[in-house]
């Protein structure tokens, strides 16, 4: 229950920061300019506020990287791991300076930059000004190839998440539960969630009975009823990195004539024998479309194609939802060190719906499973 | 306690989209592009989720609004306040389509657009590919003076928020403290921010002794003692808008010698009769920059000048931080029904600091100060 956290060590980011200079050069790119969220946090573990005052890592193809950060914000980002171990220069700007400027001065005549996918259209427009002759890409078309393949200390901390996530369905489980609405039950998840180590709640739906049959419901203040199912799809991460699981419970109310219908029985059947086919067939090699059209096929032959209304899963990591894609049109190829959430679901709008949701990694012979919760319908009094 | 939080009206949501079209207009911009955030809610009441998958609403300077959401966000976007009136069309796309050609199709062949301040350069540059032709403003051009001027509601929900906030200092400072770690008395504070309203935490800075003098310090595993202040700034969104509060408590941990030292007496009262002296020069137009100045100038004249090394203040409202900026270089004149705080701060590096912060209103007489939590230097035992 208290498995040791690993940290990400010194000569893991200058790795990192020296393959994303490598990267970039092979894609043509002369700098990535790395605003605030995980590609900064991945290439040199400072965890920075999204703030309105620009905070910019530059890393040129060659040479040493500059992390330009408002001043007020100092002392953390000197104490994050690539600068205090040196890897990365600290600039910082005060109040009446120009931090757009101090971005230029070290990128200015470059003929082709890439900046970092969230970065905010207030900041790339006055980077697209200030720089004209220069072309901007995405940073990730440089940096996915690197974080798209977790490394040992990684995917630990994604199997810590996981199994603490895995602890609060457990918990939340034992009920109570009908009487209560779905967002006091939410808000117990998002507490649970931090008790059992997570740095965050990020996410803690919450669907009883036609809720469960919307995707994105988060939590309303609709009571739960005895005779109808809960889906639960919480998580959040955990040392930066996220859990995110989806079970779905039947609660009675205690009244045993109030068990799941026989249509919500097969609907769960299929959904689970589909997720079961869908994870056992990941294979590095693969592509990740195939997943998905696994689970796609089983539940169209069993009649619910159109109620599978929503891609398979999404890669997880430094971002709960991040490459690579499992969906349709999505040709790549699975590789070892992968991470990503299979999860599909049936939805009959108006009535009821379930998901199954686990964080599985793309193993060298085959799929390991990070969730351990259990996977059937599980029936609770509530 | 339990004033009746206000709800934004079918009404006020129509005058904003049509205020927004017309604005756009003068702007000389022919469509506003608008992703997940503050802007969105402001004008839709719709709280989108921060996905990468593409939420976007279209508003043509003249002709309906649309907004384009990914089809598993169908159900809440269609609960939201202008697509349930009717104010807005809404246009859904599935895993395998192409959002950007659904935006696309509705603005080709205009030359100007603005896009949402915060709006992902992964959408922003993939709208300028399949956009050559067109130049790509920043939408706050055509909203900012729409949104930095509160609506009574929007007043109200401000003034809940920091009431709220208010209450949960008031909380803390009774203790216990000493003995505790800093992010033990900050989840107690996050838990407390629900508890009393706040939709969620936002932020729970708890600075003791040396990091008192960190402005943007969280909180750390440092176990607080007495004789030593300790720094609360604290906040997040109720019903959407903000509190953001900051007080300093000294911890005696009930030891009468272990006061505050006469350094720290002095600097205190510096700053307390600054912070209450920029509050009070608040006027409808005067300057911005004025605020800081005032505020500014009594602390340089006590000597503290290098040490206060942050602007005064920042607009608050659907956004923690939003404009009016209170800082040097800013002329721009203060409106009636601007929110903004006021929180100068003095910083010895190393030792100690202190900052005071309430959020501010400009009245059409002068300043509406929405905390109430007392402002003197609370020493408590801890």
């Amino acid at each position: 229950m208290t498995a040791t956290r690993p940290t990400i060590s010194e000569e893991r980011y200058a790795a990192r920061l020296a393959a994303a200079a490598t990267s970039a050069g092979a894609h043509g790119t002369g700098a990535l300019l790395i605003g605030v969220g995980a590609d900064l946090r991945y290439l040199t573990g400072y965890v920075a506020l999204p703030l309105e005052r620009l905070t910019m890592l530059v890393v040129p193809a060659s040479g040493r990287p500059t992390l330009v950060v408002p001043r007020l914000e100092a002392l953390p980002a000197r104490g994050s791991a690539a600068v205090a171990a040196g890897l990365v220069d600290l600039v910082t700007w005060t109040e009446i300076e120009d931090p757009i400027a101090l971005v230029v001065a070290r990128v200015a005549g470059i003929p082709r930059l890439a900046v970092s996918d969230r970065l905010w259209a207030m900041f790339l427009l006055r980077l697209q000004t200030a720089l004209p002759a220069a072309r901007f890409d995405l940073a990730s078309g440089a940096l996915r190839d690197l974080r798209i393949v977790k490394d040992d200390d990684e995917v630990a901390l994604l199997r810590l998440a996981a199994l603490a996530a895995d602890r609060v369905i457990a918990q939340v489980a034992a009920g109570p539960l009908v009487g209560r609405t779905e967002a006091d039950v939410s808000r117990e998840i998002r507490e649970r969630l931090v008790a059992e180590g997570h740095d965050s709640a990020e996410f803690a739906i919450v669907g009883s009975g036609p809720n469960s049959a919307s995707p994105h419901h988060e939590a309303s203040d609709r009571v739960i009823r005895g005779g109808e199912p809960l889906l639960l799809d919480i998580g959040g991460p955990l040392g930066g990195y996220g859990s995110d699981i989806t079970r779905v419970l039947w609660v009675t109310g205690g009244d045993s004539s109030k068990g799941p219908d026989a249509e919500y029985r097969r609907l769960y059947d299929v959904l689970q024998d589909a997720q079961a086919e869908a994870t056992a067939s990941v294979r590095p090699g693969m592509p990740a479309e195939r997943v998905d059209a696994v689970a796609r096929g089983m539940i169209a032959a069993a009649g619910f194609g159109p109620n599978f209304i929503h891609r398979i899963g999404h890669g997880i990591g430094l971002e709960a939802h991040e490459e690579p894609w499992l969906v349709e049109g999505n040709g790549e190829a699975l590789r070892t060190g992968m991470a990503f959430s299979v999860e599909p679901g049936i939805y009959l709008e108006g009535r009821y719906g379930a998901r199954i949701e686990d964080i599985a990694i793309c193993g060298p012979d085959g799929p390991i499973v990070l969730n351990e919760a259990p996977r059937d319908l599980l029936v609770v009094d509530g």
